[in-house]
């Protein structure tokens, strides 16, 4: 149900969340929550006469949903309102029997409104009581101890599933792009659905061109294939046609795609899979066709040369296939709660398929995306990733027998003053993470005031046309950004012969085993250094417009490449620099005794993407390990880690990391986890800003049973999401909650039920009937015995009842608890609601909403303030 | 003050933290919980007339102890109650002068008991006013801003000194350790302050015996040096006996001063680290004193060859660099709640410095140890673990340039049906560390209720003489244990001529190049086969009995070693068959082809220590990556997290970890933030199973003010550590709590005050003041006015207002909450105590220690159902 309307009505709602103004109706709300109008139509269903005995016995104990419908039914659970049955009602003890009313069951739609905050107290506690329930059926057959027995192993059947799928997808999304890539330079005449590495393989006589591209002769560019002459200059600029056309038609297919089919399918993924994570409801943006299309469109955005990379998306897809699985094991599909531990693990084994980093996956889940990670969840998000990685390295998409991407084989010690360049390219890389983070933001406000805004597949096109047209002149940015970042970080070979590793050595040392030395750079390398230059400012350009386009876009493997390309030019730098200067004091130490090279450019590549990425995304632990998991080279994490704090020290004092800024620019209703509420108030306090100025009387329901009529009007006149329940008006003591779906659907089956069982006329006269107990208890104007049993018959079946429904648990500060604890009670306990009591007096209410839009607030004020 | 204590007073501390039933008194109390008898005569001091304008500026807003002292008077803090100011209490308005109070300043004692839990919520409310008060106090002048800055960054300033500290002493203690085990062999003749390893880079004739020991002609045994004939049988004799002599002394001077001088410093550390970061105060476990004998005490013991590490220890000390840096800074030092903040980061310190493993030592923090990890606590554990890392690699202890401790130089890579004896050493580790914890809990307790356990020297003498007389005659026992693990995890090179690389190959292939090739074993290798299974059931039965003596024991190091050397066997085992069989359908594809060794028996020695540390720690994603970074192998992590998985789930079908068993034996209240509630209660059905049998009413205050002598009485009468404050014993609404020390400060100021003031006559009275409210407000018995003044001034000094002193903002919940929700709150919100109501009046309080021992009762009658 959640997620199989997004083909249909997806399109619409992906608008709602990004760009109309009129999703904040959705968002930054005021308490009380108005609910969505379609709520009265749609919530209930009229379900006669079913049978559910063990569901009756634990509603009546715990006044809780509880769902044991084993998922069979689909989005609805049953919640039962056995009136006759024995009445415990607080505050008026005597039982009743009245025949009229039927024992009826209502069906109340369990699951959220879609853009709503789940409830992560309730949803784990239903969970607990349908836990227990089944433990304590297990001794009744065997057929209920086994149901137990795969209940308690779902968590892992279903996190290996993830596992396995990530996998593969992973796999084979890094094989169909690659091919496509190399696809748009030429085909493998010997097969043609190899790419050219793979095509190169067979051949005997393989030889490399400037860049260490395979060159052999089953593998013919298109100028050749279709007959005109390698060097000539039209078949340079045949070629360059063929690679424009094809970049072109790839960007064009996927753009109409996710335009017109799947816009969830854009963008990297992780802001909204971070938003979700902390508990909002979006429809949807897990489905399979989200799945589907965002798979094919990675191939297609990354083969067509655009700056975007794949391993963002690869969360977003894992976590689609968390959601597709779950469903398939009720303890997950139908708890919103439970369901985002198998999504987080799914989220951290993204990362660990697209980078073959389980632990680096591990914390970045940790770090990065997570919200609610309790400990069994961290276990079962290990053997998730381990499965990522095993299949990954199974299907072997790198090629090289290896989970590694780029695998570093070099284990050259660093040199202590190397520290120097490497706290310099932290810096730099804070520097343009802060300039990325702010450009393209800037540039995604301004299109959507702009007309380019209205254009997206005309814009991706025009893009990638620019693109291709800058990239195919320059070797380099010709290579697809995996295959640079590889070039990059790999060390010089003796028998290489790449622009990157011409030195002017004295050429016959020979034996391959010889240690290499370092060396003034040839012209090779000259030439190569000027390319990278113009890589460099070209990749830096385009990301700042790519990102955020209607294509799925990751940002990590841009913001490798172009940290890449500035470690390896000041690598290069630094190498020359210190050659040049062996005898200075600081360098002679370790690097003048051996003349060994004491720089190694392709570290400082390495050293450069863990810069740049952490300027963007300013992850630090996380990051540190997926470099070293990603480069193979453990040896480096000490220069790593330099380097992440320096980029994340200097990106801070800019602003927050791109994550947190795509999260406030769609304005998500996340509640950060790490900021503190910035600044002194009261929760009682807090509830006055709220209310500020127009100051409506705290919507109520009270214990002693209500009219109908009553609860209609107050529930049409104060749409919130939950009323809580109050002693009476005078003493307005918090008895508990209730949720105004359980009250629509009570009404509007109770006024269905009274349709049936009354005449006509008798409805039509809408008396206002006062409550049984205020003529009992209250005794204010004593009726005459008589009167009052004649009215009661009439009254027991328009006082609603709702003990059933209350919740008796909900969660109360006293209005001098200081909204720090406030914020810390949403974010650790995950409640959508808190009561503010004075004295046991309640005062108001304090929404996850109300926090955000106060955080929001003071930091604007803030800002104006310095 | 806190732990300086330690030297003299920790003895009786410590009999009372581990033996003596006494301490239950401590622990697992019965709500509410007694405070200390000497609590009346400690807690007050009394300082007249201090001027402190701000503090009471603050005070009188907030209600709370505020620290701003900066941690000058140590732990004493000031606490203004002037009386005769605005008296804004609720419910009587009415202002009232009375010349006769004068204006005092009482001073309490902020720190919390030993063996008490803190209040993290109050701990970092009050840390955030104080950062407040300083950030609002920063324009006022250059110097306030300075003091701003230097608060903001201390964090900063003191994880970079534990972090380099923490390194220091490692360094030098494993230096050392190494220096003091290679003396008992023998001396090195040139240069007596080095060890063996050292000694033998000097001489260029250098040799290597069967377990790879060097041997030179600088590096003299006793035997030699006392002028006895190396080849006879009495110079083994003597270096025996020289051995066993060395050994003895060592560990007897180690464990005299430790049982003499710092209980403290015994065991590992890591059960009571993890206790003390949940927030359970013990003075004198990080101090000073238990530092550096610890310290001294890591040397010894490990050089006296006894099966332990000093890995765990580690930790423990680097706990204690926090503890004692922290104390430079007011933010932390006057903080509990801030301090374990330092106390985190110095955890994953520890073991970053121990294994030079920066990245696993933030996991073990965040996985083991850690309970209150906020966001920037990583960050910050991230540096100083980084620093740590660094200042090992700057002192080098390990002679190999790296900070890795057991290179792995391979990197082969392992093939698939390895799998399966991955596994099957993850199940034995899994076993062995079920059957560990087991029998070594239990020969604890034995010894408890044993006369062995009053002689904790000559039980450590004892054990000594045995490991000493078993360990000599087999030269793998002979080794240090890391130098044994790093024997059992290295490769076979062809120039080896250890026993461990003794195969049949046809030898002269020369070439240092050349690949090894499986090969069948030789003689040298059945005999290592035969020593090192002697060996490890030697090591499996010495360390039950040495771990948890009175001498600093991890358990880390000795579970690598038994690992190692049951990974090492099964190695060469399937090396063998694989070798023999490689016909075998299952081995031909990745073993018959090349005729490489496809079984490396080092990798399967790293596989064995990873599954046999997990079995006994049960560690997942720490346990994977300290052993990827010790070992400096990434390219294994995935056999090793099946490893690690393997044996966590064997090992948790049979119990809990050892570090878990060890709190439980220790009895500290740790409330586990893993463990779920086991059973179905409520809030108020817990406070009526706490209160079973007895049922005292309840200890409140009123919050219209008490009289002293009544409240005197209540205090005598109930010894809780809390009391709730209510607005009347009619109408029990909660409006606040007051703590028992502020109480009893107040309470014995005021009476002294009333000696000064008062005549001694009316003092002796002891007439029960009526509460001036009552008088004014419930008007039971109208008193004439006329007496109402006369008495106005008498009362006025002796009702208490104690308006400044309760805190208005406790933790309430509903009776209906369910107990997980309640444990929740404990757990992530870190309160003490909850107070439970129903429908706005009070039911009762839930301390942190009913929960333990709920959760505790809980477990045993589960284990009584099964």
């Amino acid at each position: 149900m959640a997620s199989s309307s997004s083909s249909s009505s997806g399109g619409s709602e992906r608008k709602l969340a990004r760009d109309s103004p009129l999703d904040n109706r959705a968002r930054f709300n005021l308490s009380p929550v108005p609910s969505m109008d379609g709520d009265e139509d749609d919530n209930v269903k009229y379900e006669n006469q079913r049978d559910h005995p063990n569901l009756d016995d634990i509603d009546a104990e715990s006044g809780e949903e509880v769902d044991l419908t084993g998922g069979a039914q689909g989005s609805t659970t049953a919640v039962t309102m056995l009136d006759n049955h024995d009445d415990v009602r607080i505050g008026f003890g005597k039982k009743y029997n009245n025949d009229q009313v039927t024992n009826v069951t209502y069906v109340v739609r369990k699951h959220y409104e879609n853009f709503e905050t789940i409830d992560w107290l309730k949803d784990l506690m239903r969970n607990r009581i349908r836990q227990r329930n089944l433990r304590a059926q297990r001794r009744q057959s065997c057929k209920k101890r086994l149901i137990f027995w795969y209940d308690a192993w779902s968590g892992w059947i279903c996190v290996l599933l993830v596992g396995v799928s990530a996998g593969i997808v992973a796999g084979f999304v890094d094989i169909g792009a690659k091919w496509m890539s190399h696809w748009r330079t030429g085909v493998c005449t010997s097969a043609f659905w190899l790419n050219r590495e793979q095509c190169c393989w067979a051949s005997r006589d393989v030889e490399y061109d400037e860049v260490h591209n395979e060159i052999c002769k089953y593998w013919r560019s298109w100028s050749d294939i279709f007959g005109i002459d390698k060097s000539t200059v039209s078949a340079w600029f045949f070629g360059y046609f063929m690679f424009i056309f094809w970049s072109v038609i790839y960007a064009a297919f996927i753009v109409v795609l996710v335009v017109g089919s799947a816009p969830y399918a854009s963008g990297s993924g992780i802001p909204e899979i971070k938003t979700i994570l902390s508990g909002f409801i979006m429809y949807g943006y897990l489905g399979k066709w989200t799945f589907f299309i965002k798979s094919i469109g990675m191939i297609f955005a990354t083969s067509a040369g655009l700056i975007v990379g794949k391993e963002g998306p690869f969360v977003h897809i894992s976590c689609c296939c968390g959601n597709l699985f779950s469903k398939l094991f009720p303890k997950y599909g139908n708890n919103e709660a439970r369901k985002r531990e198998i999504l987080s693990a799914a989220a951290a084994t993204g990362v660990s398929v697209a980078f073959g980093s389980p632990i680096g996956g591990i914390l970045f889940g940790l770090e990065e995306i997570s919200y609610y990670f309790p400990y069994k969840t961290l276990w079962r998000t290990f053997f998730c990733c381990m499965i990522g990685a095993l299949v990954v390295r199974t299907i072997n998409p790198y090629g090289n027998g290896h989970e590694i991407q780029f695998p570093v084989e070099y284990n050259v010690p660093w040199a202590t003053f190397e520290v120097i360049p490497f706290i310099g390219l932290g810096i730099l890389g804070g520097l343009w993470g802060a300039l990325f983070i702010k450009t393209n933001i800037n540039w995604l406000k301004y299109k959507k005031t702009n007309h380019i805004g209205r254009y997206p597949r005309a814009e991706v096109i025009v893009l990638t046309l620019i693109t291709a047209i800058f990239c195919y002149p320059n070797s380099y940015l010709r290579l697809t950004m995996p295959e640079l970042i590889r070039r990059l970080v790999g060390q010089c070979h003796l028998d290489d012969h790449m622009d990157l590793c011409d030195y002017e050595r004295d050429k016959p040392i020979a034996t391959a085993t010889a240690k290499l030395y370092a060396a003034v750079a040839g012209p090779g390398l000259h030439r190569a250094i000027w390319q990278l230059f113009w890589a460099l400012i070209v990749q830096i350009t385009l990301v700042i417009f790519t990102i955020g386009t209607k294509i799925p876009s990751g940002l990590i493997i841009p913001s490798i490449s172009i940290g890449a390309i500035a470690g390896r030019l000041i690598g290069i730098i630094t190498e020359q620099i210190a050659f040049k200067n062996q005898h200075l004091a600081i360098l002679r130490h370790e690097c003048g005794v051996s003349n060994e090279h004491c720089v190694t450019p392709g570290l400082y590549a390495v050293v450069g993407a863990c810069a740049f990425l952490g300027g963007v995304s300013r992850m630090t632990v996380s990051l540190v390990v997926i470099m070293s998991e990603v480069t193979g080279g453990l040896s480096y994490i000490v220069p790593l880690m330099v380097t992440a704090l320096t980029a994340k020290w200097v990106g801070d004092a800019f602003g927050e990391g791109i994550y947190e800024e795509y999260v406030k620019l769609s304005g998500y209703p996340y509640l950060k986890s790490r900021e503190s509420f910035p600044f002194t108030l009261k929760a009682g306090e807090a509830i006055r800003a709220n209310r500020s100025g127009e100051n409506p009387p705290l919507a109520c329901i009270m214990q002693d049973g209500m009219t109908i009529s009553r609860i209609d009007t107050m529930v049409r006149q104060h749409p919130h999401s939950i009323y809580p329940v109050i002693i009476s008006e005078d003493f307005p003591c918090l008895v508990g909650q209730i949720q105004r779906r359980d009250l629509l659907a009570v009404l509007k089956s109770r006024k269905m039920q009274l349709t049936y069982t009354q005449t006509k006329p008798l409805l039509n006269r809408k008396i206002s009937v006062v409550s049984m107990s205020n003529l009992l208890n209250k005794s204010g104007q004593p009726s005459s015995l008589g009167m009052r049993r004649a009215s009661l018959a009439l009254q027991a079946s328009k006082i609603l009842q709702l003990h059933k429904l209350v919740d008796r648990a909900p969660i109360i500060v006293t209005d001098q608890t200081p909204m720090e604890v406030v914020v810390d009670m949403f974010r650790k306990l995950g409640c959508r609601q808190i009561f503010v009591t004075k004295n046991g007096r309640l005062q108001g209410i304090l929404t996850r909403k109300d926090i955000i839009r106060l955080m929001h607030e003071a930091n604007v004020s803030r800002k104006f303030e310095q």
